[in-house]
């Protein structure tokens, strides 16, 4: 029998939940070289952590997620803490040699997270892996996107159009959650949703995002406190809006935002090429739009295609065509790749550069917004 | 310069309106080998008919239909009155050596339309020329769907599944017009928007609707008068399906409401062939559908073909790609193609036996939802 | 602790991966009243359901289901075995005392069917509940369609619309599987698809097929056999339509086809009341149509619900809006549903009287395309 | 007999054969206070506009646009010709006492802009009229957008997204047309199409552009020559892009491309508001999508309202529900409303200050462009 991966996970909230249904289930679905096992999870309180065990499906829970790092019986440690954790876990899980998986965004400033990406250089030797949680990348229509870009189906880039659009804040009551402020979350919108327009559409076309423009705008500036009475101030953008260049030539827009009514989750890219266009939107994640500028003339037209077909990226395992698959099997997909990266040897992807990479895109988009000036993003492989 | 075309028109209601849009723009946009002339229209009342004559942009109007063909300076009759006298102006026009457009349905019975198509083939011989204006033949997206099925792209045909659904009398108060009248109308749904995918769907696939099943309903059986106080009897269906076979191994189903809430100008044809699939639908009448079986495994998909090309049918003489065009367009196109088949001396399509096949299959259907049994529907070519 | 419910499963392939993904899921998702174990799994080949035990996550493995029935740590047989063994084991199931979970068609005969209604009936008594796998009826939008049906959002119902349509076998050299031998699927695309669509229409409106006019065709009728050379009789259906009326003035289609080019898995639901539509197409099972007649004039129109919101069914336990479920998810809130009931001492629903309704409806289908004629569908309360 | 209103058009190509079109069909489907007179034409050659004049329906031509102004029997100037030479026809026409319809964008130059508003205003004060064409505003469509949002539906407007994107020239070997040209066509995709959907962000809203961040692009910097051998340079932008602020607090971002391959004519534009949500897309011209967000929780989504109501702008003159117009019903509505300013006496819109607004715009987004900054627009009101 093959070596076991065993997984301790630190946080148990959305993003746990996520997770942990994605651990559960990906030995089942796939024929893995390394069998999961949902070792122990942890969070800050003992009671709340044991009860989450209990629902989610792990053996064991604690209170310390130190512990996780000294036990023996634990490869793979997976971040689902908030931001302002990450670096701290990650360096020292890193350093106590287990595989790290850390939810996106990297971290909540560009200095972390270059130290997070020498200590998964440093660790790398060792053999232990590093990897970022950037699920969209494994949505089977978006890595279909991938595959055709990849191949030259759209020809040379032109346009690049995202942008990510939610309404959950629009009511000016909603109260004062943790997402809206600064000291915890780092950023709103940006960080939360853009971070994955900007991973998305740098993995997509295989080029950088080098310079920006950018705005952002808070447009509730105060809202109810959420466990006690009063208002408290919204220290986070609502929106972020920037111009972009890629590359040589490539000229893009993004839009993050949580004050979009009527979009629930609406991740959209939009690639323009001299030979065809491809779009996808997350609202109909089962769907990809392909324009091919070859097709007969008056035969052209955007295709619908659904990508629920054995041929199509990681959907041989699952149901028959035309049968849906959901939000978490990005979650398993994922899981999915790790654990395949880790019994080969390999670095799976996105590495903690890639991460930073992102990272230094919001960067600049920030100090892009305050100063209303065009600014340079920085390249993660310059010192 | 060449020899005008002086049209008289009969009826100057939703029809006649629709018409002389047509017959006021065709000249202008295609270059005809015979100008249009739109010399007079005739209507019951003197007083109204003028009114019609000035609005329409009628040279002259007259409330005798009969002086139309007693006049020299008309060369064809476009008769948009209503179906019950279809047959007697047709067949004394043609008579009278003028060519005729007749509106859908060609009568309100198997033996009129009989009749009508042993005048049209009189008169074909002293080079008199006979049509019947089902224009949904002339939307380019059907134009384009023809011409893709007779090319072979989606091989042998498996499924037929047509529908015109509408909505305009699910209120029970609304009054019963004549339209609502069996005496005037002949049917209800049936003949007036069920006769339009017969003959569609006849004409997409170059294929016979050789034996129906049929129900019929009328879902509200009394409705206020018109005109005056009190309630009048449904004479006529609500709805009409049907289940039909055409041609050898060909399945279809057929449906026609006027009860389908929401459902505006629902005309909806949808051919599945073994090579690919063809999808319309009038309430989105500038895009076609296609799926392509022959397409790369993985890039398959329904592909919106946005109908709105210079390559595409009727098209090069209207606006640039995208610049949409609508119903009325529909009959400029008619208008163009009958000139051009009398210029030519060619006989315009559909013809007259062409509506009596639709005609039969309507009498078929009405047998067999009498009936409740599978009813054949005799050919046209048949005696 | 509260009592575990302890399943035992037969056969291991498609729909049997489905349901364990369901068993290992529903615990981790839901507040269960009854913890849910997956005990054993039973095959005909000891090997082959040995590593299925181990893939799909079954404590245990046998190759007789008959000891299933003996085993006391076994409350719930659920049987995923293709149609015709369906009423040997729900029968002798409930003899010994266990819950059964039966998937769809009930069975391939009304005469079983039938013989499977008693059994249920029989055991009731004792508290052993029976429930059909329809598991389209946990669509959460089509749950949330059918509370709209039943508050009367829609009015008095007028039509109804429903096809199944896939395309697995469009190509004459795909083999002959076992579904397209009569003597083990009993039927082609009418039982496999035909039988949810039915299933659904009854379900949504709370109305009865009572009679159906209906053609069946058979477009391939030799394939390649799959396990040797040579060719073999396709004895079933590809495609099956039919016309129905339900309750007292509904008109209906239906149609469920194999050939439907590009069609992957469109299960389509429309129904037209007095005051509105709904509309539901599985390839887009997030989203729920609603055309409200009750809105102000000029701002009707088909809304695009998002059906993702933690107030629709089942989804409170699930993402945030915007984040999509797919197909695998139906059988897990049918377990859900299924363990609340038995929990609460309840009949689940879809009953196996319900089921043998859409059987007497699926063989009313079968004798009217037998006959050419109108059949009249009887009803499951009558002997 | 009321007054006519008889016209003289300058120019006779792509957009005087639009405006052609609805001079001569406004009078036959509105009831008009002054029935339009096509008068005469003029154009640069004698025997095309000749030629032209006689296809689309003018009564007489000339090579000298001149005569036109001095002309008692021309009430109207309808400015169909090239940018360039706008302001000249435009200013000479207003002062001998013409109405002036001036197609867009107004002028090449803010400053000739500023002198065609002054002139406006100098003949305002004598009853005569200027209007400046942006078409789009009399989508029907659009009509009922800007009705929606004036009525406060969307509540505080938050977000607008508009882009104009086309896909004409994403050949490199497509020609070096007029339009790529700086010194006749003033700018490229910006002045074209860009200025359209500032027009319409600032109808729709009620509110001015303010600031902008730009940057346009040039991806394809030599073309053939279209009249002889060789290339030249493309000395206009083939994209532009630019993130907006209007009035107080509402954030944009605007896009118009020519190299969006797939996309013909896709006019867009959403505004989300506290309330709810607009969109409207010209490929789709005959529908507007409207998110309600004070509908019942879960029943909210995106309705599509199929604007073909009597009840919706300009179209209780048109045909029934479901009937669609396309482009040049545009043009029809916009003749009428001019006409009915006219007889009015009161001032049409988009007057030239309106038009001078936008041209504003369109100069702060071609400096920001050059100076990569943010930049503020002048307000046309201010000196």
């Amino acid at each position: 029998m093959s070596q076991p991966l065993r997984v301790g996970m630190v946080g148990y909230a959305f993003m746990g939940a996520a997770h942990s249904q994605a651990w559960r289930t990906v030995n089942h679905v796939y024929d893995l070289p390394m069998p999961v096992r949902m070792q122990v999870v942890s969070g800050r309180s003992a009671a709340a952590v044991a009860a989450a065990a209990d629902r989610l499906g792990w053996s064991e829970s604690t209170d310390d997620w130190r512990t996780l790092l000294a036990r023996d019986d634990v490869d793979l440690i997976d971040i689902c803490a908030p931001g302002d954790v990450h670096a701290e876990i990650a360096i020292e899980a890193l350093a106590a040699g287990k595989h790290v998986l850390c939810e996106k965004p990297l971290a909540n400033s560009v200095a972390e997270a270059r130290k997070m990406v020498a200590a998964a250089d440093a660790a790398r030797d060792s053999g232990v892996r590093a990897m970022c949680g950037f699920n969209y990348r494994r949505v089977p229509a978006v890595a279909l996107m991938r595959q055709m870009v990849a191949a030259g189906r759209l020809g040379t880039i032109r346009h690049v159009r995202a942008c990510y659009l939610q309404d959950w804040i629009v009511d000016p009551q909603f109260p004062l959650v943790w997402r809206l402020r600064r000291e915890v979350a780092g950023s709103g919108a940006l960080g939360d949703i853009g971070a994955h327009i900007v991973d998305l559409t740098q993995f997509l076309t295989g080029l950088r995002v080098t310079s920006v423009s950018a705005l952002t705008q808070t447009f509730v500036r105060s809202r109810p406190l959420p466990d006690s009475p009063g208002q408290g101030d919204v220290t986070v953008d609502d929106a972020a809006l920037f111009l972009a260049r890629l590359g040589d030539g490539v000229v893009a827009s993004y839009e993050a935002s949580r004050f979009a009514t009527g979009r629930k989750n609406a991740l959209r890219v939009e690639i323009n090429g001299s030979l065809g266009t491809l779009v996808f939107d997350f609202e109909r994640m089962n769907e990809l739009a392909f324009y091919d500028g070859s097709r007969p003339a008056g035969e052209q037209g955007f295709s619908r295609i659904l990508v629920t077909e054995p041929s199509h990226p990681y959907l041989a395992a699952w149901w028959p065509p035309g049968h849906l698959i959901g939000y978490e099997h990005t979650f398993v997909h994922q899981a999915h790749d790790l654990v395949q990266a880790i019994a080969a040897g390999a670095d799976p992807a996105p590495s903690f550069a890639d991460a930073l990479q992102v990272q230094l895109v919001l960067d600049a988009v920030s100090r892009s917004a305050e100063t209303s000036s065009w600014t340079t993003v920085e390249s993660a492989e310059e010192v």
